[in-house]
């Protein structure tokens, strides 16, 4: 059996990398294979498991430097069959990449917006003239920079390998603590040939938006379950876009939605909630599996 | 007198059209001139005040659509000296620009990440093929346009009369109901001879690190303003940056900082919290002064 797996492209990026290391362990886990299916955006892939034209998805869901994925979070709260299930935590070491026979040679650098953020200070002191040009993913400048040699781009080391380009800097983000949270995402529930995950999982993610449209009525959500003892590892809001002032809160708690006191959790939830997800309820890969 | 006000430009951005109206107001209430500022980026804009280079700054905080613009949460977090004087929400509307002679002409549109997220429904549509391109700010890319033909930009109606350039369509934003809301930011005390803002103020921005390094310590913070009858408008968390999962609060409350419930209110978190940071108490600029 060969599954295919969306993620964001072209071939290089860190959520293909997060793609490659899922792809091993459930290989040598289940004996099934995966094949890697590149789209231009994140929603795109989330999409195609969305419409049944990829098996899984993996996308990023946060940086310990830049915060949030926000258009994952958007695309999960607006697409109603499908659910986390596995998270996995990927090192980010940056490097850059260029063609160019010095740094001093170097007039523009290219990469995702949350990549060059999260070099800020390594540019400024390196290449204080230079153009930064945002761009759509880490690799999507890459294929240009054997034509152009005064261009550069912030892509991982394996990018580097794979486009066969020479590394002028390596490890250049400014903070080395940083890493970036995956998602594994199917369609309901995951098919039982490449289920891993057993019962009960560590972590269950939730989000939902509030009737009273306040964040002060927050404080109840939070109550229902610092009661019970259930440990919350994250909370993030975001707009209801409907008008300004009015949020979603997304909530990453660590318990098992089909254990007893997160059962009653919920049902206490539902009733101070306007609308309750349940985006998934599943386990970390291990470190031993990369 | 004439005071000078750092913004994210180059000029025509939302931003500076904010800037505009502030201008306008605080021309009409005190006699004091301002003089526009652009700077390549918010950081650079919001460090111009902290360095003393400029009066005022103005930056964008949360969109009604995109959420938080985080780089300025997390150089306010980061640089002491600043204090938010006024907030003022603006309507976004966005526009098509180009000097093609028709839109099955456009081959690339360039705007700012948000501006293109929250037109994607509208680009789907009727640009279904064009190559989307990000760029700094909404009007980086206008110089372009009379040159390049096939190429086109999303910024204000202004924008396009500020450059003398086509509009190809209006309102093209996927959401009418998009509103930014904007702060007007000074180092320390707002100088007296342009501090409009009287007593009691009708906001609070607080920003905070937790010992715990939890989310589920939270509930305690969002307990004392319950208590006290406070209304919380808005939560937002971000990265420490030291560890992935370790996290900041960014809330608005709906009240002045030297009021006695307040100063009650910020006695008993300071207890529960790492390090906790006054970000501004003021006023949101009536709607009558645009």
């Amino acid at each position: 059996m060969t599954i295919s797996i969306a993620h964001l492209g072209p071939p290089g990026t860190y959520t293909e990398q997060a793609s490659v290391v899922y792809i091993n362990w459930l290989t040598k886990s289940t004996g099934v294979e995966a094949m890697l299916s590149p789209y231009p955006s994140i929603s795109q892939s989330l999409h195609a498991v969305a419409d049944g034209q990829a098996h899984l998805a993996v996308v990023p869901a946060e940086n310990s430097i830049e915060g949030s994925v926000t258009t994952t979070l958007d695309t999960l709260w607006q697409l109603d069959n499908l659910r986390i299930q596995l998270a996995l935590v990927l090192p980010i070491v940056h490097t850059l990449i260029s063609c160019a026979s010095s740094l001093d040679k170097i007039k523009t650098v290219y990469s995702h917006p949350q990549a060059l953020a999260q070099c800020q200070g390594w540019l400024e002191r390196f290449l204080p003239t230079v153009e930064i040009i945002p761009s759509n993913s880490t690799t999507e400048a890459l294929q240009r920079l054997e034509q152009e040699t005064t261009m550069a781009a912030i892509a991982s080391s394996r990018a580097a390998q794979l486009y066969n380009l020479p590394i002028l800097a390596s490890g250049i983000n400014d903070n080395p603590e940083n890493f970036t949270r995956f998602w594994v995402v199917s369609q309901g529930e995951m098919d039982a040939a490449y289920q891993v995950t057993k019962a009960p999982a560590s972590h269950t993610s939730l989000a939902f938006s509030m009737p009273a449209n306040t964040p002060g009525a927050l404080v109840k959500p939070l109550q229902i379950f610092a009661q019970l003892g259930i440990n919350l590892s994250r909370i993030e809001s975001r707009p209801t876009k409907r008008s300004l002032g009015e949020y979603l809160f997304f909530i990453d708690v660590e318990a098992d939605a089909n254990q007893t006191h997160m059962q009653s959790a919920l049902t206490e939830l539902s009733i101070h909630t306007e609308i309750l997800k349940i985006m998934g309820t599943y386990d970390v890969l291990p470190v031993s599996a990369f």
